[in-house]
């Protein structure tokens, strides 16, 4: 089966969006072993919209269509499939009731040019838009198979991973299974990683081994094809285990994990319980943290300080640490972090100070950093980073290494990962 | 004319990277007046890109080619449009001068097949690559033009902005000038806009209006075309003072503005200070409005009050609007600005509570939010949210909830808007 992704929305033809759906559904795509040849866009216009269906039916067996489903006068995917294939649109009862739903809890009245989006394709099947209110749907005619998905991304991307890959799954070989696994590095950058498994990137075939960076990290995508799953997953360990061999240290998770859901894991799991006191990050430690679920029963609270004063009257620096050694120093940061976890009783305290940008903090060019990290009853451990990029990058990138370095020290103290 | 952007890899087929390019030059063609109808990707395979090539002779004017310029055998767009226009492939002295100086300065080794890329379509305006190896260039055909761009991103947006931009500019007529206007709303359902302003959209023709909902914002796109800037300018302002008649009381911002920094432009432009305790959002408001450089005059700092018990030693909480009114409530989120405002002597403070989700928060459901703002002597104002979206997306639309009622509050206390 090889399909064709059609993207709908002026909006990126007019450069306003990126079309982030057409690169998250081909690696799902990929993963199930079916081939993508052509991604395409068309604005919200049924007449291009029209040849962009029959040129996607002359070269596609899946023709997959985002955007378009919403209640305006511009969506009208729905709309033009149907008047295509000459098929009626009727009201989805469940779809229906919960945009009702939808309005009623946020106590606001329904336009009428809402109903619209619970209009589907007469014998389709329905997939349920957990995250917003145009549902999606999948229809079958000709050996062909339509899937109509909504546009925006935290509501198509759970709907495909969740209601869609499955029926999708369904109607594939067995045989030819495919299964991807990514391993997400931190601390080391691309060409680096590269150079230490040159050899296997070299060598591969089956599993094959796919570097991407972005955001500072680094993933590897390990996909084995095989008869089952169970024969993918030993071509899987097989290569993940040669990977670890060079450059496990890097290595903080994989698949869906995050920096921030690591460190939360390991805090939940060893019962640690955890503050911080931010300067340049002003909140975004904590609040990357609280991303977690159940992460209140160790992330009790902590500081935003941003000002000197506010250092020293609310956290209790010493002014002389300010006036010796400057706000954007080892000192400044390590002091923050024992401040903190004393203040608010915790096991570990973390301090984030630094030069964000885009102006210099004094004699500190911008980008540098200082993390602090207080745990048990050791001294503060401090690190330096230097950073390059603008301002909230370097926000960004000093919460990631805040996170890197507090899962390197957790573990060296031996506290177990899960 | 009319414009279709041809990416050709297989990278963006698999899901590897996304389709920045069309991004970008979909947004510099629509500052030239070029209307872009139709994206297109293509993998690496000569004959699928033949047909590609085909397809968007039938239907667009200029058509640009983005990647497959490299060394590789996979580099293949040069050779098949070549052969498809019945054009030779020379080399380009320049071209070639520059690679072999790369190589040069690098101290590496230059392989024959690198010498590919500096070949170009006979009879094509050569495009210097300044930031890599592979020369862009411009042939022009039966009235269609073809421009051969580079695929990384930091090769291909100077070459177009500098060198292909200008070129295209000088093809057009000026009697035709298109200038565009985005207006940001908040706190309006892009249904509920779309209805108040239904007879605007059903006239539409000159300037053109686009709306397009994200993140739970709505904004609309003006785009008026007109001999020269000012002309187009008038066009545009008097939609949008026809608009701002209507849903005026949602617009927050234009083009690149957002709510963060819009508060931040407030509270800086009139010497306010500010604080905020926050609970659910867990530092993410303070977070967001420190993304704006030179917000360290107004955002003195904060806390994240997680706990309960944080919430009492450390805030100073009363025991008694916990136990009366818990936690997600108008009481706590009040009190919760009231006592930060205090703490740290600013204008204004910030309260955020509720129940992010997926759990409940005892009797609260979860998306229940209270926001809490204290300024100046008058009581907090209290204000509550009822959202459906999944625990991140809930957290983050309280805290753009927050600055919406923040700069409304501030206005009607008088404060100018910059």
């Amino acid at each position: 089966m090889n399909a064709e992704i059609v993207a709908v929305g002026s909006e990126l033809l007019l450069g306003q969006i990126v079309n982030t759906n057409a690169r998250f559904i081909s690696s799902q795509l990929s993963e199930l072993g079916i081939n993508v040849y052509y991604h395409t866009v068309v604005g919200d216009n049924a007449a291009r919209l029209k040849e962009v269906i029959q040129i996607a039916e002359s070269r596609s067996d899946l023709l997959i269509f985002s955007g378009g489903l919403g209640p305006t006068k511009d969506d009208l995917t729905k709309e033009t499939i149907a008047k295509h294939l000459n098929v009626d649109l009727v009201e989805d009862e469940e779809a229906m009731k919960s945009i009702e739903d939808f309005f009623a809890k946020q106590n606001r009245i329904m336009t009428d040019n809402n109903r619209k989006q619970a209009l589907v394709l007469k014998g389709s099947q329905v997939l349920t838009n957990k995250n917003g209110m145009a549902p999606g749907m999948i229809y079958d005619v000709h050996n062909k198979i339509y899937m109509l998905l909504p546009g925006p991304p935290k509501e198509i991307e759970p709907m495909f991973q969740f209601e869609a890959k499955p029926k999708l799954a369904e109607r594939l070989h067995e045989d030819n299974k495919i299964v991807s696994h990514v391993l997400r590095f931190y601390g080391i950058g691309e060409a680096e990683l590269e150079v230490r498994i040159q050899d296997l990137l070299d060598e591969q075939s089956n599993p094959t081994i796919a570097p991407l960076a972005s955001d500072g990290e680094v993933t590897l995508r390990i996909t084995a094809k095989a008869e089952n799953e169970e024969q993918a997953w030993l071509l899987i360990n097989k290569t993940k285990n040669e990977i670890i061999e060079r450059v496990g240290d890097y290595l903080y998770g994989e698949d869906d994990d995050s920096l921030s859901s690591k460190a939360a894991e390991m805090l939940i799991a060893n019962n640690l319980t955890i503050s911080a006191a931010e300067s340049l990050t002003a909140g975004l430690f904590q609040s990357e943290l609280a991303a977690n679920p159940g992460i209140s029963q160790s992330l009790l609270g902590g500081m935003v300080t941003y000002t000197e004063q506010v250092k020293q009257e609310q956290l209790g620096m010493p002014k002389e640490i300010l006036e010796n050694y400057g706000v954007v120093s080892a000192e400044c940061a390590g002091e923050m972090a024992r401040l903190v976890k004393g203040k608010f009783s915790t096991d570990i305290g973390v301090g984030l100070t630094g030069a964000a940008g885009p102006e210099a903090h004094g004699d500190q060019p911008a980008g540098t950093v200082w993390i602090g990290i207080a745990i048990d009853q050791d001294p503060p451990l401090t690190y330096k980073l230097q950073l390059t990029g603008m301002r909230n990058t370097n926000r960004l990138r000093a919460v990631k290494f805040a996170f890197h370095y507090l899962i390197h020290l957790l573990a060296e103290k031996g506290y177990v990962k899960k």
